[in-house]
């Protein structure tokens, strides 16, 4: 079957994938469309760099880390939606033909799998997959598949606004309006969060974020946001070394910062600020299955709409291509893959 | 009067210090006991740093920064008991001789000021000072008042503890057995947890830690204390570079971390050992006055020994000798001057 595989840290596409086949338990599905992440990208360029950091903190997660040879071809794709196709050996599921998502995890006879990077395990790149029989959600009200594949970027938003604790009267700042500062936007207007305010660099990025519910954008090249908000809460969805710092430094006393860019770097701040601020700094990370499936049901009862976060829509073969237009925060927010 | 004053960077003693004279709703006091503090070895040490990064926060805090000029003498103590000498104009207090405490804030005419680090506001190194009437707590039980000036380091501690939210049956590290790790230890068992770790270096400490009620101590030279515990809440009481990295990557996820120990430098972390952890880090600075009048309760009834903490105690010509001594772990933890 065909998808797009990394390969010495290029999205390439193959026709000549084998197919994969169901155990109990699990479905074989045909993808419909499959968003490309951030995290996919960091993976692209700095997959080593990943597995090594992973591999550090081995011991203290439990678990044996991400184990990836990046010499072989590597399987992404982690925000999808399928058709289900048949199911393995003694499974019950939803009939062929039904729309599904599902979180990114495959159970197997050898454990429980995340679908993030895998040499063995297939990701949403590709025609077909295996998902668990268990974890399938089915697409309701008739939503257009390529909106639900938005269920889980728009997942990690909703966590990231739950684990702030913020409260409707609350004024809440985002800094980055890329996938996941969009998301958190969007969480917030869901959750009616009154006051939104969206920092961006970019023009295109600030305009989505008023689309998404923004009550207020600002370009930080004219402005520090802490000069138009006093924020009780800040969601750090950039990612890059510096701005931690500059939160700490900026922010008022007893501000509650929530961390959601995965900066990848080594990164400095001055304990000192926060200490005499007294800030609570939340590093957040994914979702868990309710907030998943409290993700798929706000998109498809309309009160979360993504649309305008799609700005492109591409095959197989043009993953790489694809991988490369990301990089300019002008013209694209989430490019799906539809196989 | 006597005083001990930081001029040029040392602690020295002068006998021509003018008597403050209380306005109204101060009260004059006799000093009778006053801790030396970590806070003020580092003003004493780094005080330019100090300031410039308190100035760099002013905005942010909405006050003035820390008003104070290096090249004149500077008053310092914050850690103080004292005997009740006379009222300002039209001030209701206590009688004559009662022994108190307070927060170290001075309220005048001119505002509230803390009682920390001041060219014009004399501290507790000093034969007297002026306190505010309103804030004074009488030192009940017959308490000591060399015990009762630990009071603001211990509420310290109990601070840490309040914020952690940590729950009896879960397991607490604290890294660092100084003067504020011992205060969170203390703290702990006040607040009955069960399972205290403490972690420190020199074998003086570890001894001093178990006296105050850790279940178990660790020389991180042997083993890092995270091969010992699988802690729930880790106190940082070091305030050194470094430490909080560590603490992000061989932590379980989950965990909470209280900042407690003051670290001025520039700090480097992974951010991503913290995300893919979920760890939320609480910045914690001081008490409020509940905390510290919780404090003062707990030393007098008994329930926080706080004398294993006292290793030495000077009278004011000797508090730049005792500035130099507490740069010994194994020598010391608490040294009072007694005026």
């Amino acid at each position: 079957m065909r998808a797009a595989v990394l390969r010495e840290g290029r999205m390439v596409y193959r026709d000549d994938v084998p197919d994969p086949v169901p155990e109990s338990g699990q479905v074989l599905v045909a993808v419909r469309s499959c968003g490309i992440c951030g995290t996919d990208l960091h993976f692209a360029a700095h997959g080593d760099e990943m597995l090594a950091l992973t591999e550090q903190m081995a011991d203290s997660i439990g678990a044996g880390g991400m184990k990836v040879d990046l010499n072989n071809d590597v399987f992404m794709g982690h925000e999808f939606s399928a058709e289900v196709l048949e199911a393995g050996p003694d499974t019950d599921t939803h009939a062929p033909g039904t729309l599904v998502t599902s979180i990114p995890v495959l159970l197997s006879s050898r454990g429980v799998e995340p679908i993030l990077s895998s040499n063995s395990t297939i990701g949403g790149y590709a025609e077909r997959m295996l998902l668990s029989a268990p974890l399938l959600l089915s697409i309701p009200n008739g939503l257009d598949p390529k909106h639900a594949a938005l269920t889980e970027p728009m997942a990690v938003g909703l966590h990231a606004v739950n684990k702030s604790n913020v409260q409707r009267g609350e004024t809440a700042l985002v800094l980055g309006c890329g996938p996941i500062g969009i998301a958190i936007i969007a969480a917030l207007r869901f959750r009616g969060v009154e006051t939104i305010v969206a920092a961006d660099f970019t023009p295109k990025r600030r305009g989505l974020a008023a689309a998404m519910g923004a009550h207020q954008t600002v370009d930080p090249a004219q402005s520090s946001p802490f000069d138009t908000a006093k924020p009780d809460v800040v969601f750090e969805a950039v990612g890059v070394p510096g701005i931690i710092d500059d939160v700490l430094l900026r922010a008022k006393p007893g501000t509650r910062l929530v961390v959601a860019g995965v900066c990848m770097q080594p990164d400095t701040v001055h304990p000192l600020f926060a200490i005499a601020k007294e800030i609570n700094v939340q590093f957040v990370l994914a979702y868990d299955p309710q907030e998943f499936a409290d993700s798929l049901r706000a998109i498809a009862e309309g009160e979360i709409d993504v649309s305008p976060v799609i700005t492109g829509d591409v095959g197989l073969e043009d993953v790489g291509a694809a991988f490369d237009d990301l990089a300019d925060p002008e013209r694209h927010c989430k490019i799906l893959v539809t196989p």
